[in-house]
């Protein structure tokens, strides 16, 4: 069974999303016969990034962009990180520096063609959300990459020559063609969607049912077993 | 899903619009889920043939038939091998020999039948534009068949008795009745339809578009997904 995760690296329903997923998961019995693809969604195409010292006040920013006042946007960023406590994750949003992401899914592409994806992107959420990196900037990539087991030079070169912007850009244009806008999104099997960090039994829920019918059991023996030796509700067939 | 292309052997915007297909099925996730069918279409069933010395100048004939002057065909021509050589085909116009291809149509409808249509068809393709092969030949249908997996017999006696010229026609009157008038044009799921060698990108989008249209997402989980646990381009909802 495939299970394909749209999400961005700055997305912090999305870092929330991915502990739910593992926990739904643990409690999976077929997780080991699960492929998962992590595609590339960039909540901002346009962002700038910044460094350190440059980037200004995070508060001051998210209520600038959304129109908030510092108090309101305060408040929903202690529930938000409250959220992650929740989940084991720490989130410094006093420390995180805007960064356009598209660098950072060409890292998670080349992850995924070394069979490292899935610790690619974990490298890169705890550095944005827990260590204020600089997720943009391609020598913290380098080293960020090096850390999930990539090879340094290869990540340096495919940042160089920007082999994996496609690869990118069909993720989205996918996205787009599911009619996916906000993320994370969850696609198993291409059959069923799952929006947002939904909790572990929804994530569960949705697995087992793409898994029950891809794989239906099949009767055997004497008859379908709707009334033969049973015992129901209603009774039992004698 | 399927995809029907009509095509014919001597065209040379079939061939690169193959090469530029094939590059967009090398995007397409669910590629191995699509069935091809190759469908006849000649671009001049008049056409008559001619073995190597008896063709004359090929510049001459193209430019006489579409009443242009030599040095303008020459261009064009040229212009058409930069385009192929693009997709890493190679072209040799002054070689190629005038061919009628209701024989080559046939051979690929036999291919249909032995699970060799693809290869019959890139076979045929390559013969004429890159090698100036006689197409029109029934020996030389019999040597390209054998190479692209058919039994050499087996083409000799469908050539001998014409037993693939009705499925010929069939195509071609389809073609009509879906007013296809020229090609290569790509039908998907007699629902979509791609006319000419357009761009790997938008082939891709095409398929994508179909894909998602036959197999909508079933949104499972707490809500439709429309705002809970989500980041979206205006912010996340909390």
């Amino acid at each position: 069974m495939k299970v394909e995760i749209w999400s961005d690296v700055v997305c912090p329903w999305c870092y929330i999303g991915k502990r739910r997923f593992e926990a739904a998961l643990q409690r999976f019995p077929q997780a080991d016969q699960i492929e998962l693809d992590w595609k590339s969604f960039e909540l901002d195409p346009g962002a700038r990034s910044a460094a350190a010292g440059e980037a200004g006040d995070y508060l001051e920013r998210v209520a600038a962009k959304f129109g908030r006042s510092r108090a309101e946007t305060k408040q929903l960023l202690d529930s938000m990180t409250a959220t992650a406590a929740a989940e084991g994750l720490e989130f410094h949003f006093e420390k995180a520096l805007p960064a356009n992401t598209f660098n950072a899914h060409q890292v998670i592409h080349l992850g995924l063609e070394r069979g490292r994806q899935h610790e690619v992107t974990e490298r890169l959420m705890k550095a944005y959300f827990t260590e204020g990196a600089a997720v943009s900037d391609p020598e913290v990539l380098v080293r960020l990459g090096a850390e999930a087991g990539l090879d340094a030079d290869e990540v340096r070169a495919s940042l160089a020559d920007q082999r994996y912007a496609a690869a990118v850009r069909d993720d989205e244009s996918e996205a787009a063609a599911l009619g996916i806008s906000g993320v994370p999104f969850f696609v198993i099997d291409r059959k069923y969607g799952v929006s947002g960090a939904q909790p572990a039994d929804q994530l569960l829920g949705a697995l087992r049912q793409a898994w029950v019918e891809s794989h239906p059991l099949t009767f055997v023996g004497a008859g379908n077993g709707t009334d033969d030796a049973v015992c129901g509700p209603d009774g039992c067939a004698v």
